[in-house]
């Protein structure tokens, strides 16, 4: 049934695979999907064939596959290997099982707990709770639901149909999960009031009032605030114990995304960023994005005990869930979902491995490569910040020498050959009517010298580019 | 970076797990939460250690694991083990991506387009859509949230204050998952309206018809009714083309549950069972169930293209997604999540190997496993069905031969005892306020003497306790 020996050519290609990403061959090999989809035998067939003929159909995923673990991998908030992670994934996979009940995730479900324990008492929740979620977003629907739970607790039963009208507040620059999440949860989008920021993305909280102050004249409830821990674009950290005031004052639920920022309370020498997340209900916080754990690897964390259970308990679960404490150990009576992949054990291991030491430096570590980064931006004529670097993003362009040359253009372009030709992936985005590259430092396999060699490459390709525009 | 050898030490570990599981090897060594925690090193220490230390992290996190490959885990609606499902864990994690757009999970897009494809024909879908999503529950929530907006199209922006009662049907027998969708989505769960069944658990249409009359009558909006293929306690498959015939005349959105069931489209003797699922407009499909995939691998497949997008489709996602198609490729525009597990790998893998055939062969011997159990069941004095078999589960109850005893609490002792005894792990419910054992047939390790294995251990302890009690 398992025979170690069965993965040996499996390892062997993936070990060739992280050879030409350490060795700089192609980031990737882009293809439009009508072209891959030739290149590539995806049909499923009527009759089988041994397990060994897939070693053709794996080789043909790897050629394809952008490597995400490329020193030069900067187009997400997440990137690079993890060998506990990936240990942890494996012995997952293999011990398959699901995060429900005690009864068949007995060590998994402990090791959540602890945690869950752990990255509370880092955010400064003195009582943490909390659950591994599928993801950033889900974690932020989540803690939407719990509030809407918290502000009007009969309306589990009733709905929103007789009730009033519920209005939450997030940053301009937030994340778009809230606006799905106020559309799910029959709040409808256009009671997600988004309000507007400084320059450099953070929330401006005077608007906040003035917005909250709208909403009650208007006959409307607040109920939520997020502020956000490193907006997607800038990297932005909002002024949480601001917010939290007001937010007390005011009575309303206060979260806070962390999905991309939080892992800076992992830095005595960072996590001032974070200042005020402890007044906060509840925290996203993502340790697939600067952890780099795989994907996914998110949780959400909760100040006060009962909330959860309370707001997603329901009827006719009694066939899978057998104990009936007052504070059950079943993960899965106080969550959304019902199987749930075990996402906690490689974050486990890997913490083993790395120890709070550990995390510290890579911490550390991303915001010397940032700041590196962003000098080199500085110094260089063609190279120009939008904005002043707050966290691990830089926003910048390239600014041609022919001033008639658009930057949007340029920046853009650029972009897509640095891809094409398998340099460097980075992405892009809009700010302020302007076409920047957003560059993310989260790939434990960048050095200073692969930053040195990213922006060589990317100066290079704009002055041919510039060259042959004219 | 990445070294093969580093991993030869788990694959070993792993394959004495297996060992021991094929060997019949205690199933699991239950141990309340407390003494648990006190047998694990759970702490995560502020220093770290080298990956090789890991071991004995990894050695406690399989000793105390529940053996859910072992040919006598019939707990959950999942078990068993597959390789080449593992190996495509193996790659999903080496290669970690997210599902969300075509240029960092090229292959997997494309993948997981062929995988909905091929399942939405199976269905009887001649232009099927949809998605991999985080589980059953997961599945059921999107569809009835797109239910919602064909329903209700402003009410994405509008919410529900101002709209009419939205009422939700599914049977009595249905999944917990539609009453936290209800909830979640601001219907309220007492606007999930729970039609009655049969004695075998299946929807009884007449009294469909009766209640929809009824919120017509009360002022209410109809909008969504589930079916259910194979529901969770007795395995019961709802009269899928008579709903159906309800639903197109009263404009309802009809989905079919068929995270459990659903499988039995891949078997041409057995998926007359899902007579009228082509009716449907909606079908969620769990691969970790029946076909063996690790969880999770669920899909939510869609009978109408483009009502996903637009459903789901939000503001302020031009940060990630910069195609701007009428068909965009990237699927998590059309998603309610943002990062997102390749879980379409593994099964495509797995398809690759074993063919339609193949998958007809396990359907079809989970079938002949169910009849054999019934069989013994039907022929041995002290074991009674409840009800007849419908699919792979079965319901049945031990019947002490002195009718002073209590067969519920026998049944439920009996189990316990199995489990505590690492005998084999087998749930139980309530059935008409009966407990009852329910065996269910999923497990590719389990073979005919497996079966014969299990009744003679249950029966002996049965015995056994029988003398004990007196």
């Amino acid at each position: 049934m398992f025979r170690a020996s069965d993965y040996s050519n499996l390892l062997r290609q993936l070990e060739q695979f992280f050879t030409d990403s350490a060795n700089q061959k192609p980031i990737a090999k882009r293809l439009e999907p009508e072209i891959l989809r030739e290149q590539l035998s995806l049909d499923l067939p009527t009759e089988g064939k041994p397990v060994e003929q897939l070693q053709t159909d794996i080789a043909n995923y790897l050629t394809y596959a952008v490597k995400t673990a490329h020193p030069q991998y900067f187009n997400q908030l997440w990137g690079g290997f993890s060998s506990p992670c990936f240990m942890g994934d494996i012995l997952t996979s293999a011990t398959n099982t699901s995060m429900y009940t005690y009864e068949v995730a007995p060590v998994a479900t402990l090791i959540e707990k602890t945690l869950i324990a752990k990255m509370g008492k880092l955010v400064g929740f003195s009582e943490p709770e909390g659950q591994f979620t599928t993801g950033g977003s889900n974690g932020n629907f989540m803690a939407m639901a719990i509030a809407r739970h918290r502000a009007i607790p009969t309306l589990k039963q009733e709905g929103m149909v007789n009730s009033p009208k519920l209005i939450a507040f997030v940053s301009a620059d937030a994340h778009y999960s809230f606006a799905k999440a106020a559309h799910l949860l029959g709040l409808g989008a256009n009671q997600l009031w988004k309000v507007p920021v400084d320059e450099q993305g953070r929330m401006v909280v005077a608007e906040l009032e003035k917005q909250i102050a709208q909403a009650y004249a208007q006959g409307a409830k607040p109920f939520f605030v997020a502020g956000t821990a490193g907006t997607t674009v800038q990297g932005a950290y909002d002024p949480f114990a601001e917010i939290a005031t007001v937010a007390q004052r005011e009575g309303l639920w206060f979260h806070v995304d962390g999905a991309w920022g939080a892992s800076v309370l992992l830095s005595p020498t960072h996590r001032y960023l974070m200042q005020g997340v402890e007044q906060a209900d509840s925290v996203v916080w993502d340790a697939h994005k600067m952890m780099g754990m795989t994907l996914m690897c998110s949780v959400l964390l909760l100040k006060h005990r009962g909330m959860m259970l309370s707001a997603f308990s329901a009827d006719g679960t009694d066939y899978l869930f057998h104990a009936g404490e007052e504070e059950p150990i079943d993960l899965g009576l106080s969550s959304i979902h019902c199987g749930r992949r075990v996402d906690a054990v490689k974050l486990w291991l890997t913490w083993k491995q790395l120890g709070d030491h550990g995390w510290e430096t890579l911490i550390d570590q991303y915001f010397t490569l940032a700041a590196q980064a962003e000098a080199i931006i500085n110094a260089h004529e063609s190279l120009a910040m939008v904005n002043p670097r707050q966290s691990l993003n830089l926003c910048f362009q390239y600014i041609p020498r022919n001033s008639q040359q658009d930057p949007n253009t340029l920046t853009l372009k650029i972009r897509q050959v640095l891809w094409e030709e398998g340099v460097a992936m980075v992405n892009y985005a809009q700010l302020d009517n302007r076409v920047v590259f957003r560059l993310v430092i989260c790939n434990n396999q960048t050095s200073q010298s692969d930053i040195k060699e990213f922006f060589e490459s990317l100066v290079a390709i704009g002055q041919r580019l510039e060259q042959e525009i004219g």
